[in-house]
């Protein structure tokens, strides 16, 4: 009779620092390269899983980024490190939501935190998911089981 | 007795053109630059609004990116020419809405299109709209007006 | 019995503007963005003799960049509107010099300088001029006479 | 009676990889990034020994580039693992060369090499070496003996 929810989180973590000539005039990273800190962890995770983009656009085919939402909490200032955590969902057929934050380091505060929906294309820049992408994206995914 | 809502909208219109070291290996412009694209078009609608993000940055106060959505239609590839169009809304006693798209010219196919939340912080980093910046925005602003 | 040099320069200008995310932590323009603007005023030469990069790099064939000597004079701040002039020579069969300099408008402020050596590779890499790409590249070089 | 010269080199290593964001339409890394790596290292160089870029732009005195000569051997691409190498010698009263080199791991493949004028300037822009930064950099000089 209860109800619970047990999620299988596959959480991929990566460590990354602040370069000078990220900062902008404020002094903080410039807010397109927190898109960039994120695009690295997602791609980190999906090499670590197999998937290689720069081959991908060889072959014309890739994830692409439908959508991506960030909130920018706290600013990093060059020299901190910091990680980047991410969690990969699949949201329909062929659409996948990577959830991702920054947190500094060493005391893990939030710095910003994304939503982004990406999803793979053939060559012609079709939505579609080949047999192969997906059997290396399955693994990576985490679950939500109802029992 | 009729119920009708008319938009004033003071629309800021941004020309544009992709250089090549701003595509990515799939020879598209990389995600980020787009980012960049709608930054550059909200400072230049604020610089013509007589705000100078320079200036604010020395003076330790500014107006920050608390969030942003952006939806990735098609993409841009070196040499194409595009405009960005920016409209501003007040959400909140100190938060700002821009709405924005970029079409690629001259056929003004919809490239991609973004909701930024913008708010002016001090120098402590405390969201705080001055008089003085207040009265730079208001001008700029859309308005709806229901009668 | 006069020995005179005569130059036929082909002088290429390029006018671009300074963008806020351009400028790093000291307020001018970070010096790798230089490198940028010199690189997109030797393509908009290039592309403007009927050469495309982005089809070079598809075709795997392409001009790369052998060495690059860049000379910082004073600095540039967001907003501020510049020109870049673009002179080719040829210094040995297949290599070719590009003159280049930055200057800020409008009282033409001289802000940096580079010279920047440049040549063809075929698809595996090998320095290589096709008759092709030879015959587009020759009515952009500025020739030295000598009577 | 032998004339030898014996060079006391303090070298300075930094460890990188390449992210995919950094590659350009030919799949290699854009040269305008190694401009960046090389900063990158200079800095790490100079805060290890204490001088805090960040900080200089803040009081507006910093040490900027005067001149940069970048030899590009091969290119790296995504996902390739580098150090850079860099040793510094005063060259005048107020100017010290960089000599930096990008190699590729583990095979140390020499990917570029690069000669980087920088001195110290005022909040006024003018070169002046104050006492406090000479001797943040003196104990960092690579010196050259001869006996």
């Amino acid at each position: 009779m209860t109800d619970h929810t047990s999620a299988i989180l596959k959480k991929h973590e990566q460590e990354m620092e602040v370069r000078d000539y990220e900062c902008d005039m404020a002094d903080g990273v410039n807010n397109s390269v927190y898109y960039n800190y994120f695009e690295h962890a997602r791609h980190s995770m999906l090499k670590a899983g197999g998937i290689d983009f720069a081959e991908l656009a060889r072959q014309r085919i890739g994830l692409i980024v439908a959508r991506a939402e960030i909130d920018f909490k706290r600013s990093l200032v060059s020299g901190d490190k910091f990680k980047i955590t991410t969690v990969v969902r699949r949201i329909s057929k062929i659409r996948f939501e990577f959830s991702q934050e920054i947190f500094k380091l060493p005391d893990l505060t939030l710095i910003a935190s994304a939503k982004v929906i990406g999803l793979p294309i053939d060559p012609s820049g079709k939505p579609k998911l080949t047999p192969d992408l997906e059997a290396l994206i399955l693994p990576m995914l985490s679950e939500v089981e109802t029992a």
